[in-house]
């Protein structure tokens, strides 16, 4: 992509509005654009990310046997009576009224409608196990929404609903996304550690939130050393196997962790002081078992294999994507801009052209733009008439993994430089090399 | 994939509610469930076609130089009222408070919002040509929804808009987006034909709508026979070269082609009688432009190379996905159910096991869902016990492009059956060349 053809809106100044980093980078990197209050537009190399986030996430629910469906942002209150909580839901639920004075709500949730979804379709434990989910828009009426994308009012969710004939079964549902959300967040570059959450009436120990740290998280956390450098499962995990499963959720559990809300003193002064980890987090998940919670009022029931009707026992998944963007900025930045991971920047590298116009840089960049792109590269090429300076602030601002530069002196030399965004590192390399190093085939 | 693991819940009877063949088999077929009035959940099967849909709209939008955003849903009121739209905006327009008593809406269309974005950033021409499209859901409270996801209220939509800082700049974008949506229906494998459509009190002849034959279309068209055997753009076609571009366009807008509601009875009569087509139509997308309609009254300006400021020039161009998925139904079915064609499938192979626990038939079977697989091919795999005539019920009705049959018989003997969908033909190969014929290396 040349960037003279691009629409990369970069700020130079520090927005006031944002209050953390992530907020003020987003917006001063093009990222987002503020529509309304807690409502953003997401711009190219925004969109980009929250693509590359969604598709990790995507891949590893399928990869868990997760099955990807779509239901509607609007759903009818009357669903909600069946659950009993369209009166319970606060201020937060949107509600709404069609031109013919129906109640309808913006979702802020699915467990009534996927619920439907199940009761109207599945009527035998040979159709178990289930999980269906999807990744559409929520709204939630937040009285002060802030922080950007990280606590917006339209946010975007992979929610994750499965759908078992006994808790033996939910169990296992549970353990299939725990270990592919430790999966999900490893691809992202993130170190996300599961922590034991409130379950509230529901009781019983299945529900987890997963935090990242981040000196600017939005909550103090607890846990043991061992979690830094914990092996997470590989891409050949069997999500078949439930007993495998289970193991690595039990390797997952053992160690401390905790939040503020559910912190254990008693527990943790066990723990060795020199592995004593306390610091801030971000939430990036959550999962949660509920049991019977909506199947049990809406009539979900299947036929178990003793022939009776079993109310189907489930649990919920959530991820949100366009928080993880904002999420994994926290995580990953300096004082020049963003340094994405890999796996979710929204260009592998930048190709900087410092003098456009002299025929053989153009030549050059040209020629690597061709060739890294044909090796399957995604390149944002900078062939804008700004000056040097502020083209390498530009490329440290939005943060791609690799920075080409190619400017004449080097040119002349047939060399050009490389720069790793995250070590700073600096690299000059013969033309060919170049090429080699991003795969581009001799 | 495993149908014994997917979720597709076949209807046997034909549903009462739908009048239309795309809505009848979409149910029958498990695509989508209605969730309320004109309000569907897409399921596995569906939501896989949708994404298809999607993807191709997407790399065609790309390759024409537009660059993918994402709005949010729901909108301020505000900037209705800049436009002066809010007040005109009939009923469709589902208003919505929020806990503040704010006035926001449901977006039915975009306009506003995208030009408040490119007033927010773009002031010179040097930034132009600019084309911003997304793929969001939309609302629009029809009095009555009917005919599926055909005409519901909540929809998915493509919508491009294009801002330049003059007329010719804006024709070229226009005819960037007229031969992008050429391609973008041959690629689903529709015969898409361009018709004028009214240009209302913009006036100009730069509105077209592109319209697909098929026995149920909602609505009677006329067009010259030429249109069915005109050469569709390649994929080398240069969208930078505006010259190239117009004159595609203009040999797909000279031959007569017009909906009824454009129709004129004096230039048909000049279309000889044999090569006059008159049938019925569906219009599956709508390019528009409306010159200075929204940077006028909302100030969205550039300064030209004269040094003046310039309100832009635009243009918007939509395509339904949702719509379409239906619109490619009612064009390509038969009376066993769906055909889909090869480029929107929902799986490449249906890969039918007649004999589920007969150890050869499941060796075999494994065989080629792993070869199959790992050549590339989505493959649904009907490991289920049910009996052969259903499975061959269901394979049709879901209308996947080809259907490889293992059966006791064939498999003693060393062969499978392969079944074409759409032409009905069957052929008996060895194993291997049932392989090979799917793109497995020997």
């Amino acid at each position: 992509m040349r960037l003279s053809r691009y629409f990369l809106p970069i700020l130079k100044e520090n927005p006031r509005e944002a209050e953390i980093v992530s907020h003020r980078l987003m917006l001063r990197a093009g990222m987002i654009r503020q529509q309304g209050q807690g409502s953003f537009s997401w711009l190219p190399l925004g969109k980009r990310v929250l693509d590359k986030v969604c598709q990790i996430i995507r891949e590893e629910q399928n990869r868990a046997g997760a099955l990807e469906i779509l239901m509607p942002t609007i759903q009818s209150a009357d669903l909600w009576r069946e659950s009993g909580r369209y009166n319970d839901y606060g201020k937060e639920m949107l509600r709404i009224k069609d031109r013919q004075d129906r109640d309808m709500l913006y979702g802020p949730t699915n467990e009534e409608m996927v619920t439907e979804i199940f009761r109207a379709y599945v009527k035998s434990y040979k159709d178990l196990p289930l999980n269906l989910y999807h990744i559409q828009w929520k709204f939630r009426d937040e009285v002060r929404p802030r922080f950007g994308v990280m606590r917006s009012r339209e946010f975007l969710m992979k929610d994750a609903y499965s759908f078992d004939l006994d808790f033996e079964g939910a169990r296992s549902a549970y353990n299939r996304m725990f270990v592919s959300y430790l999966r999900t967040f490893t691809r992202m570059g993130l170190q996300a550690i599961p922590m034991r959450a409130d379950t509230g009436p529901i009781g019983g120990d299945l529900s987890h939130e997963f935090i990242i740290l981040a000196d600017t998280g939005e909550s103090q956390v607890f846990c043991h050393r061992d979690y830094l450098s914990l092996a997470v499962p590989g891409a050949n995990t069997d999500f078949a196997n439930d007993g495998e499963i289970a193991d690595i959720v039990k390797t997952w559990t053992t160690p401390y962790a905790a939040t503020d809300e559910m912190h254990d003193e008693a527990a943790w002064e066990k723990v060795p002081e020199s592995d004593k980890v306390s610091a801030r987090g971000i939430e990036v998940g959550h999962i949660f078992h509920f049991g019977e919670k909506y199947s049990k009022p809406m009539g979900a029931k299947v036929t178990g294999p003793d022939g009776k009707d079993h109310f189907a026992s489930g649990g919920s998944y959530g991820i949100g994507p366009s928080r993880l963007v904002a999420a994994i900025i926290e995580a990953s930045h300096d004082e020049n801009g963003i340094i994405w991971p890999d796996a979710v920047a929204p260009f592998d590298i930048g190709l900087i052209n410092m003098k456009v116009g002299d025929a053989d840089c153009d030549r050059v960049s040209e020629e690597l733009n061709a060739a890294f792109t044909a090796a399957g590269k995604d390149v944002l090429y900078d062939d804008t008439d700004q000056r040097p300076g502020g083209k390498f602030a530009t490329a440290d601002l939005i943060g791609l993994p690799w920075q080409v530069i190619v400017g004449p002196r080097g040119v002349a030399a047939g060399e050009v430089e490389i720069k790793n965004r995250r070590t700073g590192e600096r690299e000059t390399l013969p033309i060919a090399d170049a090429k080699k190093r991003f795969g581009v085939a001799a």
